[in-house]
């Protein structure tokens, strides 16, 4: 149940294509700019993607690293104003998240949560929607394992991308969320990201 | 053990006045202009004094509101964007923040700390130092009892900073912890606050 998109660099006919269930889903046109996003205090990791066939191109990733030594207040700010910047650059209109399901206490999920804030706060200045996906779900639709290892989605992500060389494993991780959220809107019967 | 500082606007000399301890508390100078947060994710309370004797004077306080209807991520856009705009306005140099301490569960930390972490990085974008002071400390140094209530401290914000209203029981926190910030500078000997 495989619905494809036309318009702009759209190779198939938007004719008989699947409607997107109530569960508003809305199918993502070629050329859509998405940011993948995966926060961490000391490493975020990040990916621009533009949708196209059949697989999105990538046009820049990285991750946003902050020193053990620099205070927590510190590396939110360069988080925030990191990705403010990369907003600016590329003008994402679509961002994929990592849905955090998991932490070992309260204290890690409240660090966790505030490096979190500082991107998508900078993702909700710019006013696009943002999207959360499960790690298991992302491991599942690039690698087609829910546990996959983390070197099995890199190597994934590069040949899909077929980037150069391996990307780091945040910005892998990143590229991972843009790709299955990329993935999900083109079969929204199997749509799992939660607008957050 | 009361330490006043000459300078601008001060009234006593420094002469004998008690020299920082070791934990890096620096004094705290006249004139100076503080911010308190008490980050939230549907109600930000955040106030802004300039240091003076014998009190602090208000420049201004109040509350970033997101309603319920609004998306998470919503809300930290809205708490990124206030807290810079507030930060262009009233140029503070130090930031005093409510130490979290207590989550109910793992989600609720998150969440708090998504919303901490939209709030401090606008805070941390413009380069000022953020302490955070355990809400315990922060009752005790403005109304002597650190079990007292909100609207306790709410009334001692009014009467020390000379208020014609009572403020919001949000802004009044954050001005309690900026207050609270000040008067721990002053008497360094019994400083709690910690930068973060």
């Amino acid at each position: 149940m495989t619905a494809r998109i036309s318009g702009v660099g759209g190779v198939k006919s938007g004719v008989g294509a699947t409607p997107a269930p109530s569960t508003e889903v809305i199918l993502i046109q070629p050329g859509t700019i998405v940011i993948g996003i995966d926060p961490s205090l000391r490493g975020t990791g990040w990916g621009v993607v533009r949708v196209a066939d059949p697989e999105p191109v990538h046009l820049a990733s990285g991750t946003i690293r902050c020193p053990e030594r620099w205070e927590r207040t510190r590396c939110l700010g360069e988080i925030g104003k990191e990705i403010a910047g990369i907003m600016a650059r590329f003008q994402p209109t679509e961002c994929a998240c990592e849905g955090l399901f998991f932490a070992q206490n309260l204290q890690t999920a409240l660090i966790m949560g505030e490096a979190r804030g500082a991107a998508l706060a900078a993702v909700a200045v710019a006013g696009i929607p943002v999207h959360e996906i499960a790690p298991r779900k992302v491991k599942q639709a690039i690698v087609g394992y829910g546990a996959a290892q983390k070197i099995a989605v890199a190597k994934m992500v590069q040949r899909r991308l077929s980037l150069e060389e391996l990307p780091g494993p945040d910005a892998a991780d990143a590229l991972a969320l843009a790709i299955a959220f990329i993935q999900e809107r083109r079969r929204p019967a199997f749509a799992t990201a939660k607008r957050i």
